[in-house]
Protein backbone atom coordinates (compact mmCIF):
# COMPACT_ATOMS: atom_id res chain seq x y z
CA UNK A 1 0.00 0.00 0.00
CA UNK A 2 1.44 3.57 -0.78
CA UNK A 3 2.20 5.47 1.53
CA UNK A 4 1.27 8.90 -0.48
CA UNK A 5 3.97 10.97 -1.86
CA UNK A 6 4.15 13.87 -4.22
CA UNK A 7 1.98 17.72 -3.07
CA UNK A 8 -1.33 16.12 -1.94
CA UNK A 9 -0.71 14.36 1.09
CA UNK A 10 -3.51 11.81 1.34
CA UNK A 11 -4.05 13.39 4.94
CA UNK A 12 -4.17 16.92 5.15
CA UNK A 13 -4.91 19.11 8.07
CA UNK A 14 -7.31 21.71 7.15
CA UNK A 15 -7.89 25.77 7.77
CA UNK A 16 -10.50 26.72 9.71
CA UNK A 17 -12.57 28.53 6.68
CA UNK A 18 -12.91 25.01 5.86
CA UNK A 19 -13.91 23.41 8.49
CA UNK A 20 -16.47 25.60 9.00
CA UNK A 21 -18.14 25.31 5.97
CA UNK A 22 -17.50 21.44 6.12
CA UNK A 23 -19.26 22.12 9.65
CA UNK A 24 -22.16 24.35 7.57
CA UNK A 25 -22.78 21.18 5.00
CA UNK A 26 -23.62 18.51 7.32
CA UNK A 27 -26.29 17.57 9.46
CA UNK A 28 -25.36 14.89 12.29
CA UNK A 29 -22.80 15.37 14.69
CA UNK A 30 -21.04 13.20 17.17
CA UNK A 31 -21.01 14.71 20.65
CA UNK A 32 -18.18 13.50 23.14
CA UNK A 33 -17.76 14.41 26.85
CA UNK A 34 -17.07 13.83 29.97
CA UNK A 35 -19.19 12.68 32.94
CA UNK A 36 -19.36 10.64 36.29
CA UNK A 37 -19.96 7.36 34.00
CA UNK A 38 -16.88 8.15 31.99
CA UNK A 39 -16.54 9.58 28.30
CA UNK A 40 -19.77 8.70 26.51
CA UNK A 41 -20.61 9.93 23.18
CA UNK A 42 -24.25 10.72 21.26
CA UNK A 43 -25.34 11.53 17.67
CA UNK A 44 -27.36 14.47 17.80
CA UNK A 45 -28.61 17.04 14.85
CA UNK A 46 -26.91 20.32 14.78
CA UNK A 47 -26.52 23.56 13.31
CA UNK A 48 -23.91 26.42 12.93
CA UNK A 49 -25.06 30.09 13.68
CA UNK A 50 -23.49 33.24 14.95
CA UNK A 51 -19.57 31.69 15.02
CA UNK A 52 -21.19 28.40 17.46
CA UNK A 53 -22.18 24.87 16.72
CA UNK A 54 -25.98 24.55 18.42
CA UNK A 55 -28.09 21.60 19.30
CA UNK A 56 -31.25 20.93 20.92
CA UNK A 57 -31.93 18.07 23.34
CA UNK A 58 -34.31 16.63 26.59
CA UNK A 59 -33.92 18.82 29.43
CA UNK A 60 -33.22 15.48 31.21
CA UNK A 61 -30.18 14.60 28.66
CA UNK A 62 -27.33 13.11 30.28
CA UNK A 63 -25.37 15.41 28.72
CA UNK A 64 -27.32 18.14 30.56
CA UNK A 65 -27.05 16.63 33.72
CA UNK A 66 -23.05 16.09 33.05
CA UNK A 67 -22.12 18.99 31.66
CA UNK A 68 -21.54 22.75 32.91
CA UNK A 69 -19.53 24.80 30.82
CA UNK A 70 -17.56 22.10 30.65
CA UNK A 71 -15.18 21.34 27.52
CA UNK A 72 -16.86 18.85 24.97
CA UNK A 73 -15.88 17.50 21.94
CA UNK A 74 -17.99 17.60 18.50
CA UNK A 75 -16.99 15.43 15.69
CA UNK A 76 -19.02 15.80 11.96
CA UNK A 77 -17.75 13.78 9.37
CA UNK A 78 -18.36 12.64 5.84
CA UNK A 79 -16.12 9.16 5.31
CA UNK A 80 -16.86 7.32 1.95
CA UNK A 81 -16.38 3.46 2.05
CA UNK A 82 -16.31 3.25 -2.54
CA UNK A 83 -13.35 5.60 -2.98
CA UNK A 84 -11.83 5.17 1.12
CA UNK A 85 -12.02 9.43 1.63
CA UNK A 86 -13.66 12.00 3.24
CA UNK A 87 -13.17 14.68 5.90
CA UNK A 88 -13.59 14.56 9.27
CA UNK A 89 -13.84 18.03 11.68
CA UNK A 90 -13.61 18.54 15.67
CA UNK A 91 -14.95 21.36 17.28
CA UNK A 92 -14.21 21.55 20.91
CA UNK A 93 -15.36 23.78 23.42
CA UNK A 94 -17.51 24.73 26.70
CA UNK A 95 -20.95 23.94 26.07
CA UNK A 96 -24.06 26.00 27.50
CA UNK A 97 -27.64 25.95 27.96
CA UNK A 98 -29.51 28.97 26.12
CA UNK A 99 -32.73 30.54 26.75
CA UNK A 100 -35.02 29.85 24.02
CA UNK A 101 -35.37 33.53 23.39
CA UNK A 102 -31.54 34.38 23.03
CA UNK A 103 -31.09 31.02 20.74
CA UNK A 104 -30.78 31.39 16.98
CA UNK A 105 -33.73 31.14 14.98
CA UNK A 106 -31.88 28.46 13.14
CA UNK A 107 -32.14 26.77 16.14
CA UNK A 108 -35.46 26.50 16.93
CA UNK A 109 -36.30 25.79 13.30
CA UNK A 110 -33.56 22.28 13.13
CA UNK A 111 -35.36 19.52 11.89
CA UNK A 112 -34.29 16.90 15.02
CA UNK A 113 -35.21 13.34 13.80
CA UNK A 114 -35.86 11.81 17.10
CA UNK A 115 -39.51 12.42 18.47
CA UNK A 116 -39.49 14.06 21.69
CA UNK A 117 -39.96 18.17 23.61
CA UNK A 118 -36.31 18.68 22.54
CA UNK A 119 -36.39 21.81 24.19
CA UNK A 120 -32.66 22.08 26.06
CA UNK A 121 -30.84 24.72 23.24
CA UNK A 122 -27.51 24.12 23.69
CA UNK A 123 -24.85 26.18 22.37
CA UNK A 124 -20.80 25.23 21.72
CA UNK A 125 -18.61 27.71 21.80
CA UNK A 126 -15.59 27.03 19.10
CA UNK A 127 -12.77 27.30 21.36
CA UNK A 128 -10.62 24.97 19.08
CA UNK A 129 -11.58 24.00 15.74
CA UNK A 130 -9.66 21.66 13.75
CA UNK A 131 -10.18 19.51 10.87
CA UNK A 132 -8.84 16.62 8.07
CA UNK A 133 -9.00 15.29 4.74
CA UNK A 134 -8.37 11.93 3.40
CA UNK A 135 -7.66 12.24 -0.30
CA UNK A 136 -8.22 8.92 -2.21
CA UNK A 137 -5.15 6.89 -2.08
CA UNK A 138 -3.51 6.08 -5.45
CA UNK B 1 -44.47 16.60 15.18
CA UNK B 2 -45.23 13.39 15.80
CA UNK B 3 -43.48 12.49 19.36
CA UNK B 4 -44.82 8.44 18.69
CA UNK B 5 -46.92 6.54 19.27
CA UNK B 6 -48.32 2.81 18.45
CA UNK B 7 -46.23 -0.56 19.68
CA UNK B 8 -42.90 0.74 17.82
CA UNK B 9 -41.80 3.40 19.69
CA UNK B 10 -39.62 5.68 17.23
CA UNK B 11 -36.36 5.64 18.69
CA UNK B 12 -35.53 2.29 20.78
CA UNK B 13 -33.02 0.47 22.88
CA UNK B 14 -31.53 -2.23 20.63
CA UNK B 15 -30.63 -5.85 22.49
CA UNK B 16 -27.11 -6.43 22.62
CA UNK B 17 -27.15 -9.09 19.93
CA UNK B 18 -28.13 -6.58 17.62
CA UNK B 19 -25.67 -4.04 18.37
CA UNK B 20 -22.89 -6.81 17.35
CA UNK B 21 -25.08 -7.38 14.61
CA UNK B 22 -24.11 -3.92 13.57
CA UNK B 23 -21.19 -3.06 14.62
CA UNK B 24 -20.18 -6.02 12.19
CA UNK B 25 -21.76 -4.31 9.44
CA UNK B 26 -19.72 -0.64 9.60
CA UNK B 27 -16.37 0.16 9.15
CA UNK B 28 -15.91 3.50 10.50
CA UNK B 29 -16.18 4.27 14.25
CA UNK B 30 -15.77 7.06 16.11
CA UNK B 31 -13.38 6.81 19.25
CA UNK B 32 -13.67 8.86 21.97
CA UNK B 33 -11.74 9.98 24.95
CA UNK B 34 -10.50 11.66 27.75
CA UNK B 35 -6.65 13.11 28.28
CA UNK B 36 -4.81 16.00 29.44
CA UNK B 37 -6.12 18.19 26.69
CA UNK B 38 -9.77 17.14 27.58
CA UNK B 39 -12.19 15.14 25.64
CA UNK B 40 -10.98 14.04 22.15
CA UNK B 41 -12.79 12.10 19.43
CA UNK B 42 -11.28 10.71 16.43
CA UNK B 43 -12.54 8.27 12.97
CA UNK B 44 -10.95 5.19 12.68
CA UNK B 45 -11.61 1.94 10.64
CA UNK B 46 -12.38 -0.87 12.92
CA UNK B 47 -13.25 -4.69 13.01
CA UNK B 48 -14.88 -6.99 15.46
CA UNK B 49 -12.93 -10.03 16.61
CA UNK B 50 -13.16 -12.46 19.12
CA UNK B 51 -16.08 -10.30 21.38
CA UNK B 52 -13.59 -7.09 21.03
CA UNK B 53 -13.86 -4.02 18.98
CA UNK B 54 -10.18 -3.89 17.32
CA UNK B 55 -8.16 -0.80 15.48
CA UNK B 56 -5.00 -0.43 14.26
CA UNK B 57 -3.32 3.18 14.50
CA UNK B 58 0.24 4.72 14.80
CA UNK B 59 2.36 4.33 17.42
CA UNK B 60 2.49 8.10 18.01
CA UNK B 61 -1.32 8.52 17.85
CA UNK B 62 -2.31 10.82 20.59
CA UNK B 63 -4.83 8.48 21.82
CA UNK B 64 -1.84 5.89 22.53
CA UNK B 65 -0.36 8.73 24.46
CA UNK B 66 -2.93 9.42 26.43
CA UNK B 67 -4.84 6.83 27.15
CA UNK B 68 -3.27 3.28 29.19
CA UNK B 69 -6.28 0.94 30.42
CA UNK B 70 -8.59 3.59 30.43
CA UNK B 71 -11.85 3.53 29.52
CA UNK B 72 -12.94 5.06 25.95
CA UNK B 73 -16.08 5.61 24.04
CA UNK B 74 -16.45 3.93 20.34
CA UNK B 75 -19.75 5.29 18.72
CA UNK B 76 -20.79 3.59 15.48
CA UNK B 77 -23.67 4.70 13.29
CA UNK B 78 -25.86 4.47 10.24
CA UNK B 79 -27.86 7.53 9.90
CA UNK B 80 -29.78 8.60 6.68
CA UNK B 81 -30.81 12.28 5.95
CA UNK B 82 -33.57 10.64 3.66
CA UNK B 83 -35.31 9.18 5.78
CA UNK B 84 -33.90 10.84 9.27
CA UNK B 85 -33.62 7.10 10.67
CA UNK B 86 -30.71 4.75 11.60
CA UNK B 87 -29.49 3.46 14.05
CA UNK B 88 -26.26 3.86 16.75
CA UNK B 89 -24.41 1.70 18.83
CA UNK B 90 -21.44 3.02 21.68
CA UNK B 91 -19.21 0.30 22.86
CA UNK B 92 -17.28 1.47 26.30
CA UNK B 93 -14.57 -0.29 28.23
CA UNK B 94 -10.90 -0.41 28.71
CA UNK B 95 -8.16 -0.01 26.09
CA UNK B 96 -5.13 -2.01 25.67
CA UNK B 97 -2.45 -2.10 23.51
CA UNK B 98 -1.68 -5.39 21.94
CA UNK B 99 1.50 -7.13 20.43
CA UNK B 100 0.90 -7.68 16.88
CA UNK B 101 1.13 -11.36 17.29
CA UNK B 102 -1.31 -11.52 19.66
CA UNK B 103 -3.44 -9.73 17.67
CA UNK B 104 -6.71 -11.51 15.31
CA UNK B 105 -5.99 -12.01 12.19
CA UNK B 106 -8.85 -10.41 11.07
CA UNK B 107 -7.05 -6.62 12.47
CA UNK B 108 -3.80 -7.53 10.70
CA UNK B 109 -5.75 -7.73 7.34
CA UNK B 110 -8.27 -4.60 8.02
CA UNK B 111 -7.77 -2.36 5.25
CA UNK B 112 -7.10 1.04 7.19
CA UNK B 113 -7.97 4.28 4.76
CA UNK B 114 -5.21 6.59 5.52
CA UNK B 115 -1.64 6.21 4.49
CA UNK B 116 0.82 5.21 7.41
CA UNK B 117 2.68 2.61 9.48
CA UNK B 118 -0.23 2.03 11.90
CA UNK B 119 1.44 -1.16 13.95
CA UNK B 120 -0.46 0.22 16.79
CA UNK B 121 -2.80 -2.71 17.69
CA UNK B 122 -5.73 -1.59 19.83
CA UNK B 123 -8.53 -3.85 21.76
CA UNK B 124 -11.23 -2.23 23.68
CA UNK B 125 -12.87 -4.51 25.92
CA UNK B 126 -16.56 -4.23 25.49
CA UNK B 127 -17.49 -3.38 29.19
CA UNK B 128 -20.73 -1.91 27.70
CA UNK B 129 -22.56 -1.88 24.80
CA UNK B 130 -25.63 0.00 24.04
CA UNK B 131 -27.61 0.91 20.93
CA UNK B 132 -30.36 2.43 19.47
CA UNK B 133 -32.52 2.56 16.34
CA UNK B 134 -34.66 5.58 14.96
CA UNK B 135 -37.11 4.69 12.90
CA UNK B 136 -38.85 6.56 10.24
CA UNK B 137 -40.96 9.23 11.47
CA UNK B 138 -44.68 9.26 10.90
Amino acid sequence: MSTGSGSYPPLADLPAFECWSLLESAEIARVAWTGPRGVLVVPVNYTISDGALWFRTTPTAEIIRDTSEQWVAVEVDDLDPGTRSGWSVVVRGPIELVDAEDAPDRLAELRVWPPGLRIAYVRVEPGEVTGRRLLPGA
